[in-house]
């Protein structure tokens, strides 16, 4: 297998769509902006042993779950998939059949894949870059929530935690295979005053939202629990990849979300649960 | 070190710049396009021990390096940078202080860095996309060659490999730190049929222009060398940096670049040199 027979491969995978002037092939891709429209960019690695597994995930579930990631912080923009990149390092083990399935797994998505690059390392390393597009000015952020906004999330949590513990059933699926909540997303544009993904855990993550917005919370209810999930799991499990989101007093709540509870005024990122301190214990790299 | 803390030290690196909405901090960076431009993309990874070596490169080798790569993308579309992401796992032996410096090396192009991703892994793995704009249509490709057009490079040829070779002298510091040739990029819109960055060699570079544009070359004389270089070096080397580009005939030659041979009918991505068949021997991953 040589480079150019791999990306000659990337680039079927490429498929038209509104703006791709050009896609893979050349030094880099042309993507013309559609007029009124702010774009949204994320990125996000995936990497051997730290985000997958070789012998749990399979070369789908890796791909799916590079491309999950970055969609989900798309979501959480209130922004709708334009395109991606993919740059790749592929390690010995890794052959055509592998690399072949990472590429379907990540294309289930149907984002046109406009560029990337390949490389060789120890360990498989991913690096996905997805562009998303917003209508001008209402593209959602962590910095808007006011004292008063309740605090919500698009789904029970603790899943992805329970799946990762347990290997198997339901939980195993969802840690694998977890949906990003694009059309929420989109719902929510006009309606929420702050927005983030639950990537790293509820505490952790609400924290965040907190400092961003330089506003406390106070959860008065548990949140919602996938199935067998425990409230540590719910509380500071990471990748459940559903949205957390504030929403100003009398605004309509989504259905099928929950009110978990509300901001106040206090120190930047406090955060207490049923009236005693939340620690944020989610995932942090470099600990 | 936290992650925490490692963002709000790349947020620290990135400055207001045009378009740029919302820099890093956030789910995603938020970019508004200027009417009437096409934006390019180009994503190039740095893997230790494939693209730099920690015993020979500075972090701020590694990290002007990484830059200029894709910086030379975006000259060989015309284009003109706009911002940067960039993901990296860092490992074990890179601490803050690397990082840092790392940071500084990239930034020494004062490209806007508007988000990224963070993680760890055995070998620092960067990979940094940049985003260039280019009026709508004027974008460079490989694709117009036409039989007629001569063929030239940018400025003298093999430096880097020369300096791969000794690690002394003008050669080495021409390896460590190429210069994205931007303004010229900029100089060959609408004059220009055909272009490319020689990132790989002259010989595998020129195959690749020639099979994007259906067409074959013939190179009537030596490429302009670096001092010290072999015609080895300059016909194959890789990394140079430099551009390589097609003039339709009566195009004015822009200064201090060379006419090295023209495009002709033939065999798509034929190329002979001297009136022999150029073997392409350039850098190619997955040999």
């Amino acid at each position: 297998m040589n480079e150019l027979e791999l990306v000659r491969r990337l680039a079927s995978a490429q498929r038209g769509a509104p703006g791709v002037v050009l896609g893979i092939g050349d030094d880099a891709a042309i993507f013309r902006p559609a007029g009124g429209e702010d774009l949204v960019f994320t990125t996000d690695m995936l990497i051997e042993d730290v985000h997958f597994r070789r012998r749990t995930h399979t070369a789908e579930d890796a791909g799916y779950k590079a491309m999950a990631r970055g969609l989900s912080d798309i979501a959480a923009m209130g922004a709708w998939p334009r395109f991606c990149l993919l740059s790749i390092a592929l390690a010995p083990w890794a052959k055509d059949r592998w690399f072949e399935c990472f590429v379907k797994g990540l294309r289930l998505f149907d984002v046109p894949l406009i560029g990337g690059d390949l490389s060789h390392s120890d360990r498989v390393t991913a690096d996905v870059v997805v562009c998303g597009g917003v209508p001008r000015g209402k593209a959602l952020s962590r910095f808007g929530a006011r004292p008063g906004d309740t605090v919500c999330v698009s789904g029970p949590l603790g899943g992805s935690a329970l799946g990762l513990r347990t290997k198997r059933g339901d939980a195993w699926e969802r840690h694998l295979r977890p949906e990003p909540r694009l059309a929420l997303g989109v719902t929510l544009r006009g309606k929420a005053s702050a927005a983030m993904d639950l990537s790293d855990g509820l505490s952790i993550d609400l924290k965040r939202l907190c400092e961003a917005s330089g506003v406390a919370a106070e959860l008065d209810r548990e949140p919602p629990r996938f199935e067998g999930a425990t409230l540590e799991d719910a509380l500071h499990g990471g990748e459940d990849y559903e949205l957390l989101f504030t929403l100003p007093p009398k605004t309509r709540r989504p259905p099928r979300t929950a009110a978990i509870g509300r901001i106040v005024e206090g120190k930047p990122g406090e955060v207490t649960f049923l009236g005693r301190p939340l620690a944020a214990r989610g995932y942090q790299h470099f600990r």
